[in-house]
């Protein structure tokens, strides 16, 4: 465990400004005196995009590199063409710094509103592989714009990326009570990178018998979200497929205010980034409005992935007591929530 | 509206036989005497598979163009290895027939289970493309099964067959009362295609002045799905993701059992074909247990399609007067609601 903490901080866009002040709050509270913090503020998102055009400049990636990980607030904003801030910033710093373990929790905790009846108990995370599948941006577009426009996309697997995360899963899976493995694909369809995965998720799982397995098809995986949550324990799944379910968990365990995520390089050979699951949601924006929650939680993701693993559990368990007690009546402002957690974490 | 009325019939696997019986016995119920019903079965699914090795053979995909519709129950069977029978004969199917429509309605009819709290008002129908993105089978395998094997799966989009899928939903959502059409991709991240989607959708809808239009990306939905179903009239989305949708679709409007699809050629060069989006469900085929309702409610899609919308409509209220008296009681057999329903179209 480090004395020091040298955290790059990208605040963003919209919301992403005001969560990231309240995540950095609880940080200071939460640290050990004798643990340095120190931060740096990166200017990226829409409004530096607006200003120069650059997305990522190789100086600021380089930068990056620097840090022991990386805290995000939320990227992107309707004045920006869709996919540009996406695949120029955010998905580029998700390749670049080989974030292939894409860790997503979903806990409905105590006295949070869920839209499912009978209160589920929902207790899962789900493993996203975060660099390959169809987020690659292989693929191409001839003919654009007319009658005979041919577009294509291009899932790319490896068995080298599938493995590792598939690993990185049953090592996750093996260290919970339950010790249960889903793999979700479609390898009905998918055929190709379905049998694929579904070959090194049955090998690898032979290292692993204290770990049972199970495989859905995504569609049926989306049903059992809603029906039956509590039959997930650890979920590995692609990209796109993660990217889909882990919404949807999120608006199951009391929506995406509390979902948190890890982009996570097991390896250590690059700085994980840790961010909230929700957008920039820039109608709410510097009203005080949005519910820190998910960035804090995603603070306590990456104090558990620096080796910090009491102050993390010290700030999952000030959110599950401030959620217990919130009451449904006046709303708190995002500043206000934030100094209750920091008093909790701090107390 | 044709006096004859040619079906081809693939009961296929599991409990297909026993939905697709109670499917014909109301077809035959509602049916003008003056509509002379033929049907011819077609023996195709696993068993066929394990005794000949075939899926679908050349003459018998001759033989299934001759006739006005395709009833099917389900195909599958987990003694066949994934992909052989979805891509060997209902993908075929879908791909020969040129079904570019796929057409799935979702109403939470009166005191059916959903799992939403506060049994939101849902009435939408997913219009999902049939025939292109990462269900064409295009991709492939290097060095399959080695530590370096590469699986490829490609979306192949076209705007021709964009076009004519986002035309079809623009009609059906200005003969529905709100008007309203959602499309449903992920722009920001598959570029190539989300982006020629988007631009297609805008074009057309030009056109359309009375309908409203909103764009989702497909994470986003699934979201809305759970907490505000209500916001939906017509979706139209890719083959990928509307099969995930659809299935989430049906979990929260009282659950597979319910949910009806029709795979249409809406040009007739070929015939469309019907199906429940359940599967064989092999752990309680042959025990009367299955719900053969989807199966009769996709006899009502078949029947507005070949143009007999007075007994397309007779079915849908006689479902949706049968499920307003299920009292949660003993469960009733298939065959005792095939009866049930056969007796109230009748009447
Ligand atoms: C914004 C977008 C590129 C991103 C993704 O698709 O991964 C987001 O939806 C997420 O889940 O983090
Ligand atoms: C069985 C499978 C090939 C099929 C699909 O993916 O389309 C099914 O899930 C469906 O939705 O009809």
């Amino acid at each position: 465990m480090s004395r020091s903490l040298n955290l790059a901080v990208i605040p963003g866009d919209g919301i992403g400004q005001e969560v990231v002040a309240q995540g950095l709050k609880v940080l200071s509270a939460v640290l050990p005196q004798d643990v340095k913090l120190e931060t740096k503020e990166y200017d990226l998102g829409a409004k530096r995009w607006h200003r120069t055009g650059e997305t990522l400049p190789d100086a600021e990636l380089e930068s990056l590199k620097q840090h022991d990980a990386i805290l995000l607030g939320a990227i992107g904003d309707p004045s920006v063409p869709s996919g540009v801030l996406e695949r120029g910033l955010l998905l580029k710093l998700r390749f670049a710094f080989d974030h292939y373990v894409n860790l997503r929790p979903s806990k409905l905790f105590p006295n949070t509103a869920t839209p499912l009846a009978g209160r589920p108990d929902i207790d899962f995370v789900v493993v996203r592989e975060g660099t390959e599948g169809p987020y690659t941006g292989n693929g191409g577009s001839l003919r654009t714009g007319t009658p005979a426009e041919v577009a294509t996309e291009v899932s790319v697997n490896t068995a080298y990326g599938v493995e590792r995360v598939v690993r990185d899963a049953f090592e996750r899976a093996k260290a919970r009570p339950r010790k249960k493995l889903t793999l979700v694909h479609k390898n009905n369809v998918l055929v190709y990178a379905g049998h694929m995965w579904k070959n090194i998720f049955d090998r690898v799982g032979q290292e692993y018998p204290e770990v049972t397995t199970d495989y859905l098809h995504v569609d049926a995986a989306t049903i059992f979200f809603v029906t039956q949550p509590e039959r997930f324990d650890v979920i590995v799944t692609d990209n796109l497929f993660g990217d889909i379910l882990t919404d949807l968990a999120a608006a199951v365990t009391g929506g995406i205010g509390l979902a948190a995520s890890g982009n996570v390089n097991p390896t250590g050979a690059f700085p994980s980034m840790f961010e909230p699951v929700h957008g920039s949601a820039p109608d709410i924006a510097g009203q005080g409005k949005a519910d820190p929650t998910a960035t804090i939680l995603s603070v306590a993701l990456l104090l558990r992935h620096l080796g910090h693993e009491t102050e993390a559990v010290r700030i999952e368990d000030a959110v599950a007591a401030d959620l217990a007690e919130r009451d449904g009546g006046t709303a708190r402002t995002t500043d206000e929530i934030g100094d209750a957690l920091a008093v909790r974490v701090a107390g």
